[in-house]
């Protein structure tokens, strides 16, 4: 191996492990984002990233990278050749595990404080099997017919992120809104998360792990292009903690703290398939408009009846469209001559025609994902049903499916506030 | 120094760092295990890593890596020569210190809840001058005997998990159980953690600081071996949590929180030795050995009156032995000859040969550290006492031992609801 | 690009990632430090670090690094040429950005628990633009007329930390001190902060990320000098985590949580304009001082009315001082020739000199960030007010900024124990 390609194998490795510790950001967002009685409860990722990583490596791996057009059908347990002058076949596997993983987590967000977890561990087997691969294989497969269309999706706002959100927004409305979500007359209840130290946190990870997502998707550090790649991740992300810092302020007349961490978070997934093809000042764009839409779908899908306690599918979702799109829009035709895929956007000389390739990616792949993740849950929900007992909702995850509290000195107090209540 | 030596070095401090940042997964994981009027406490950390450090730096790393047959006597404060074509020395020192304070921090475990502060920093002084450099200095010095009969122990199942949860053993066993933990029967009572939140997230850090510990191993990225070191690690720990899953349902009938932690633990500790003998099936087998066992062991220790407040030895101790044999069941001759020590395993063509030179590491590691420990805890028993009064340990070591409280806020409800007690 | 150059760019990627996850770090500290009411307040963080990011990104870093003598006046919006033989222009922006971005961190200390949130976003941009890049440019700009002098400091004890200390006693000073602070007899209350682990897991965030701000500072990984760098580094926290032990012990003890985290990063502090120009020992005795300086000056200050509720001053300023003075001591005569700044110290041939340009770099960058902090906060105190109501600082940021509190469920206890006391 020579030097430069050990140099690219640290990179590589250090950007997986980068998107790794993404889960302990997403961990830390649902924790703060929901209940005391459901927080010991996440530690269900722990169960979601290991079904994935074995899952990923018998075949999801295969699936999404091996030969073939419409699927990959080699490369089964990593049965792989070495490829001369690649980086080893383990260290792209950790890398694209790291992938998957992160696509998983933001599906799951779906499912919070209300599914079963036996719901949640079939559905990451399916999700890793039937549906990530699918999509991946088309868009990053060597054969895969999007990228042979053009389809500019460089770290994956479509692959992973609109895949995890539109799957969180199937099983959320599949699994109805939480209990005392919703009013007679439709009004919404705010049912306010347990610890916003926790979802700050996580969103720094999370922005953290975002270093490795994004620059580490160029898979080698041979020019240092991937230090362009963190410079326009990194200014969309401001933009988009700025925007909604704004739109917060103009909807509430409050800085809420929830705006700023999904404005900051839409950012960073719109950026995420235009970063290597855009210039600096439209990454500010692209921030700009993630960081104030998501703040304003998030509001809107609250008052149409859509229960998605972590704002999976206006993070992941809406600005996973918004990202797959802005490269037809966007795209600088220096960057694409680089980069290699796809054309210029309709604001330089491409016309229409890259926005319309992305377009296709995002239909088909929403639809896809929709489809199957309805048919997984709709088996599931008439075979073992997919949301625990009132009783057990009431609860709270944490006792009923996990047998102790998260926070048993808290909880303490909480039975002798009931009982002073009953006394007085 | 050469490009490809440049590589090296990046990558162990890398992966240094990353074993470093195992620290702050102890400090969560014993946070979140313990109860809230001991919660600051978990600030001892800093003093023990600090204590291990300047004692590393003065003595530690000449002893377990100078030379010598039985103890290494060169490289005081880190006066070595410069070897060419090697990464220097500061580099080596601060990957051994982020192990040695690893082993530490396990042993640290049995302490807990119950101990003086005193008696933690004194014995990490001796841990770090008499215990971890002199089986270090034996299997991994370039002079050890046990080295030298071909003992395979990667990253430290044995040097540094089992070493570890052997003095966390006899300090627990010498610090005896903790107030209110047994009765009068011997029945145990549960002391729940008090907050599962630390313990995930401390968990999902220490694993995260695993792609440090075990690839790091390696010391050299020229090869992209530590890929495959990654691999098998990654595997392992996977398996490590569906199988404490499954055993915790067995058992309990529901997915216990802290099974599923110690799982994962347990198998990233049992795959340390092996992670780079082993072919990855074997290195699920090994996982899944691992998560199963150390849920079954907690529990047996619990009922046999051993109070370890965190499972130090069921974790590094029990899967330490474990990890440790299983490359004398597993080795496969294609990692053996890459690696270069010892033989392949029973599985193989191996005989029972190199599970001979397993399980004679395996017992002269865990009576050593046995002895010694047991020597220097007596003596500060006898001489200065290791355990804080009744009084201080009901009040909490918070308050008792650094003054004041880790939650004021928190403990402002607790005093009133002792206050409403008193008064309904 | 060479590979030695590419080992060089990944080096300095990794870096920038360490110093940035520092924002972590700060986050946790402040929100460990401060009260139950202000936790979720720490969200603002995500804003300074934007507004910093996208100002450094206009002007900031071609104001602190563009050409110029007392200023720089080229390299807006990165409008740079490509270097030949050094790294990527955006990747030490990215590393410059985490500098200034952890500068203004500190500086905001100071603000804590009750100036407006507008205020703070506005001095973000102030700092970024006219205080954080002018005394950069003199101290690390290549026309620089304190570098010119030959002023020694590595990686920012005066840049970075002591320009956010001073910063930071300003504003406290100019802010008053929090409501509840001090009795009418001048003596001071204790506001202990609501969370210790919070703190001590900030803590360790931000001493993992010194392990890029201070070896990455070499901006190059060609002969592994940041190893040594890292050595000097981690032997000046340990050393400072004891002195602030002992320290706590001999005024108080009691070995105080808090003390102990200012004892480690007042020494990273310190160390951090020394780690490449003082021997191992040295490092140590810099440690020492800095952890115990620390100590007594956190109590001197707060006893003298100044209410610093980070100790930012304490931690930055006063370490920061001592630290840049440190060099003009202990700088050994190898290593100012290896790093080819300046001279040797007072302890070694070198006399009086260097020692002179430190202080004189010391004094300048104190009395222009003073000056420029107090006209600037001045302007806007007469204008639109630096501090937030009475009434919204009694309910807390949390409600009073952000419209939500950040621990909802134990606000519920809160007001049901109120409603208790009154009805009892």
């Amino acid at each position: 191996m020579s030097a430069m390609l050990a140099v690219d194998g640290v990179w590589v490795m250090l950007s997986a492990i980068l998107v790794l510790f993404m889960q302990a950001g997403f961990v830390l967002l649902e924790a703060g984002a929901t209940r005391m009685k459901n927080a010991g409860h996440i530690g269900k990722q722990l169960l979601g990233f290991s079904v994935a990583a074995l899952t990923f490596w018998a075949v999801g791996y295969g699936l999404t990278f091996g030969e073939g057009s419409w699927i990959g059908h080699t490369g089964w347990f990593l049965d792989l050749p070495e490829e001369k002058g690649a980086i080893p076949n383990e260290l792209s596997f950790l890398f694209q595990l790291s992938f998957a993983a992160v696509s998983l987590a933001i599906a799951w967000g779906g499912f919070a404080e209300r599914a079963k977890l036996s719901v949640y561990l079939i559905f990451a087997f399916i999700y890793t099997v039937a549906i990530y691969p699918v999509v991946g294989h088309w868009i990053w497969g060597a054969e895969g017919w999007l990228h042979s269309l053009g389809k500019q999706d460089f770290a994956g706002s479509t692959v992973v992120h609109l895949q995890g959100g539109v799957a969180a927004l199937v099983a959320t409305l599949m699994l109805k809104p939480r209990l005392g979500k919703y009013n007679r007359d439709g009004s919404s209840n705010v049912i306010p998360g347990h610890n916003q130290v926790y979802s700050v946190l996580g969103v720094l990870i999370i922005w953290l792990g975002w270093f490795g997502f994004n620059p580490g998707s160029t898979l080698s550090a041979q020019d240092g292009f991937y230090g362009y790649v963190a410079l326009t991740t990194v200014l969309a992300a401001a933009a988009g903690v700025l925007a909604a810092y704004c739109t917060s302020l103009l909807l509430t007349g409050k800085a809420e703290i929830p705006a700023i961490l999904n404005g900051v978070l839409a950012a960073l997934v719109a950026i995420t398939a235009a970063c290597a093809f855009v210039e600096a000042w439209a990454a500010v764009v692209i921030g700009l408009v993630a960081g104030s839409l998501t703040t304003y779908t998030a509001v809107y899908f609250d008052k149409k009846g859509v229960d998605d306690p972590v704002f999976a599918f206006s993070v992941h979702g809406i600005a996973g469209i918004w990202g797959s799109l802005s490269t037809g829009l966007f795209a600088s035709p220096r960057l694409v001559e680089k980069v290699g895929i796809g054309k210029a956007g309709l604001f330089y000389d491409g016309g229409f025609s890259q926005l319309g390739v992305q377009l296709v990616g995002v239909v088909v792949a929403a639809l896809y994902v929709a489809l199957v993740t309805f048919i997984a849950l709709w088996i599931l929900d008439k075979t073992m049903g997919l949301r625990v007992s009132k009783e057990d909702e009431l609860k709270g995850l944490d006792i009923s499916e996990h047998g102790s509290y998260s926070y048993p000195e808290h909880v303490m107090f909480m039975r002798h506030e009931e009982e002073i209540r009953r006394v007085m």
